[in-house]
């Protein structure tokens, strides 16, 4: 019964980690073309107070069972992969 | 224009971020609850090999922009956060 019990749960954790991917990327998506409009600009592409609304917003509607530190973290690791994806991007564009 | 365009992007940012972070959550909820049935049955709530599956299945349905690695990255500090949850848990259980 509690390992019927284990493969449902670990069905729905593969859907969630398929919804996750999918956000992820598509956060990524929307940091690339907010990207693309900045070095257009020649606006510098991280914006560190940018950054911090973003983290105290996330923390503000934080419900668990994550405590707000594990929510920062885990927000700063992706927020990081965004920047670095858009640097990648521009540096190869330049050796274009 | 490009700054409109740019204020738009970040809404529409906003709201992955809230989307993730309710996702996040909900995967640490689901790991509990399987945690919990593990706990009971006296198995080490740790799953090398699951892991090990969860990230190639990942990598299977990545469509980008992330790559694989990063893709990877990601995940594993998720994966890393809700095992410190479990643990938490059942550490604080023992204390009681």
């Amino acid at each position: 019964m509690a390992n019927n019990d284990i493969e449902m749960l670990r069905k729905e954790l593969d859907d969630v980690n398929l919804q996750l991917l999918d956000l992820i990327n598509k956060r990524a998506s929307i940091v690339q073309e907010i990207g693309h409009i900045k070095y257009k600009q020649g606006v510098n592409v991280f914006d560190p107070v940018r950054e911090k609304e973003m983290l105290e917003q996330l923390v503000a509607h934080n419900k668990g069972p994550f405590d707000n530190a594990t929510v920062k973290h885990i927000f700063k690791e992706v927020f990081k992969a965004c920047v670095e994806l858009q640097e990648d991007h521009h540096r190869k564009a330049l050796l274009v």
